[in-house]
């Protein structure tokens, strides 16, 4: 398979963009062949530096960069040959299985909704991330961004695209699906949640274990967490800043280290025809390794299928 | 002074709430009358064991308690023995300045709103809870659970409403107000806050610094952060949560230790006509300690008077 990789997105780009695919790489059988989209000159000379094998790698040049703190869609149409549309396109006429990069989050966003679009039945695409429990396994949350505003059927379909995402790339059976609100006992919260609730109650595509209060996000008490981009952009911002404080304090644990979002790579657009990975800003060689890995295992697992059939079978 | 005090209510009643009087009581000059809504007998009892001087209290006798787990409306409704409606009933007919409870919070905030009503002008009372800030201050987070869905106009008074309270109870001058957001430019959020922002933004009464994203909430960025109660009451439990698991992890650090909400006694209800201060359940007796002398500064600063003219004038 072929496998995109936007080569100038994220702050450290492309350097630590180059060490992850020597990262990845270097790991046996991968059998993966990456596209790697940027500065043809830069790349070449990394590559070089960090002794990966032109065989397994083609780049395509791109230029200028989309930066981050340009508009979203405007950077995308103005900027058509820089990495990140050039990326898109590669997804969009199948030249790739799936697209990675750390650049501009709005623009990747954008990209996933106008060039590869919504699966057939999904209302609205949704971005998960992950927050660690204490026993050491992630959950997803959902969404943490992409949709301001939800409506009940929204938050009822976010739940089948985590529970199917939990199941097939985080490895966990039978998924227990939380929804994220202010009570446990049925009937709490605001307009959005209790009509929501009624909703993912009687939803047999997934395994609904009821409320989940803020209090529970860091627990074992579910896998897939469900809640507008609001609320979670909030959640997940804030969690980021704990983990920001305890590196700050010199706090040295083992869970709060996986506070660290980098570990897990990119957090996935789910809902869009083509799998696609959005990786933080602050993107390491670690999580670059990471997003690839990730996105080899929605393409192999062919999860994009399986979610398609979830909403038209 | 008067204050009321429910001594029945939270998990540790009456005996932390008699330790927290005896503390309150113990430091010089208070010039407060306690007046003790609960178990005559029991806390008679009590009141000798921790040698407090029978002449600053006055007891109330109440009987049955309202448990935590109970309906707040049915429950204030069919127990009006208790000390609980009890403590509303001294506060309504001015008999106490103030009252304060840490029993069942549904019903704290039932009887607020409902006995004791919201202040003239104020389209909805508010909840208030702590944020620390690693610079060892604090900030106040608006609302936390009170109001599930909010109009703009609501965080627009739920702006004035914390600004008042930080600037008279917590000390801070001009406190700086920011709206809870997905994004800092303006423009940025849902329905709610893009609508709210250009509210905050005219609003000539508070120090609007813009928005704050999850990450901003536990530095210093703002004095007063303000929400919806949904996206607030997440936040605070997702906080609390955090000092549960640094807790757990046997980690000592001092700006964590903050996390813990006890310190600070208990949140105020804001917008309404009487000082109410509702503690946590698991409230002990410094938490106690700090209530009674939150809710006589509420009533010595004359905030209610002063709420109620930012509205009316």
């Amino acid at each position: 398979m072929n496998i995109a990789l936007d080569m100038m997105g994220g702050d450290f780009a492309p350097n630590e963009a180059a060490k992850g695919v020597q990262l990845f790489l270097s790991q046996p059988k991968q059998n993966v062949q990456l596209i790697l989209a940027g500065d043809e000159k830069k790349i070449e000379q990394l590559a070089k530096d960090h002794k990966i094998n032109p065989e397994n790698i083609t780049i395509v040049h791109a230029e200028p960069v989309i930066e981050m703190h340009e508009h979203p869609t405007k950077a995308l149409k103005e900027k058509q040959k820089s990495s990140m549309p050039i990326g898109f396109h590669l997804l969009a006429s199948g030249k790739a299985g799936a697209f990675i990069s750390a650049g501009n989050t709005g623009a990747m966003m954008v990209g996933s909704l106008f060039t590869i679009k919504a699966n057939e039945g999904v209302l609205r695409p949704t971005i998960g991330a992950y927050l660690p429990k204490e026993n050491g396994d992630l959950s997803l949350l959902a969404d943490v961004g992409l949709n301001t505003d939800c409506k009940p059927e929204n938050l009822n379909q976010f739940a089948v695209l985590g529970s199917l995402f939990a199941k097939y790339i985080l490895n966990t059976p039978n998924p227990r699906v939380a929804l994220v609100n202010l009570g446990e006992e049925e009937g709490k919260g605001n307009l959005l949640t209790q009509a929501a609730y009624a909703l993912l109650k009687e939803n047999k595509q997934i395994n609904f274990v009821g409320n989940a209060e803020g209090r529970d996000l860091l627990r074992d008490k579910a896998d897939v967490y469900i809640c507008d981009g609001f609320t979670g952009n909030v959640i997940l911002k804030f969690a980021e800043s704990i983990y920001d404080i305890v590196q700050n304090r010199k706090i040295q644990d083992e869970h709060f280290n996986r506070f660290n979002f980098e570990i897990c790579g990119g957090v996935p657009v789910l809902g869009v025809n083509k799998p696609i990975i959005i990786g933080h800003g602050i993107s390491h060689a670690k999580a670059f390794d990471n997003m690839i890995r990730m996105a080899k295992k929605m393409y192999d697992e062919k999860l994009i299928d399986i979610m398609r059939n979830s909403f038209t079978a």
